[in-house]
């Protein structure tokens, strides 16, 4: 039985982010699953305005997006109870910058993308960044063949709903590939 | 030790989402993992501008997100398969509407997002279409204490890199909650 639950957003679980940005040249961490990918080579964060971090991105034009572990849930949940404002949340992670100069990324996580500001969606109380990676930084441990692992990444999921965090389970089939088998009834 | 992979999208996985359109007045479902969250009310599909289903989305200014189960990733990966111009794919799913009259939801699906075209953000190859969510359904057995249980949906998770679905795994921690253990070191 269906059952009306209201405008309720059940678009998840998305992965959990903490975004670097520095804002006047020191760096700072949020962590962001309001995420989503536009093209392959996009990215977007919302982002509430009242949040310290948009000050840099639209200072700077750069950001990154870092994909923490499930080790590092502590440290991701903590980025997002404090304020840049308030606590230096650049001393909780080694920081290293890439080829953009001005968006600093965690070396602890296994994944870094390096972002360039590509437009800004202006919402009524949140600012939409949409990025273009330029550059993706990932530890050598995670990578299967060449190809990113997310087994060994084992990102944080995150969930409105339930306001938790969530592991990845098991591989479950291949795309583009496991509809063949289907034969349309038709 | 870091490695440059270059540009790659590694902001996965995403939910695999069945999104549905009515095309000159016939309901067609396409799959759709480049979704994303804009602001806790929007929700953003990412569709190469050579689908079917965009000449809906911008006929109606309506369509919907369906959550399909693992139960249903054979039809799921179809839907991503076949187009819509060639194939009916109404008749995959049994087919009801809401409240916007004109954007086609999946009973099958444990959860449906009826939605109004926001905006569209237009890329390249893309259109990026920003809906907002006018109602949501789900079936009453996914729903614990009155919230969306996601280990009851089990949503198919999509990851690009490996070109794969993935399976949810278990509930990690609560958010907003564990980073509260954590003290900073200053």
């Amino acid at each position: 039985m269906k059952i009306d639950i209201g405008s309720k957003n059940c678009l998840y679980p998305l992965p959990t982010t903490l975004v670097g940005v520095n804002v006047q040249r020191k760096p700072t961490y949020i962590t962001v699953a309001h995420v989503g990918i536009m093209d392959l080579g996009s990215i977007s964060l919302g982002l509430s305005k009242v949040h310290y971090s948009n000050l840099g991105i639209k200072e700077n034009k750069t950001f990154s997006v870092n994909i923490p572990s499930v080790d590092m849930v502590e440290k991701t949940d903590y980025c997002g109870l404090v304020s840049g404002r308030n606590v230096n949340k650049g001393s909780l992670f080694e920081t290293f910058y890439g080829v953009l100069k001005t968006a600093p990324m965690i070396e602890e996580c296994p994944i870094n993308m390096e972002c360039e500001l590509y437009k800004t969606v202006d919402f009524p109380n949140h600012d939409i960044f949409i990025g273009k990676i330029i550059k993706t930084y990932c530890d050598s441990e995670i990578l299967e063949e060449g190809i990113v692992d997310f087994a060994k990444v084992q990102p944080i999921l995150f969930v409105m709903n339930d306001k938790s965090y969530w592991n990845l389970g098991e591989r479950l089939a291949k795309a583009w590939n496991i509809g063949r088998k289907f034969n349309e009834p038709q």
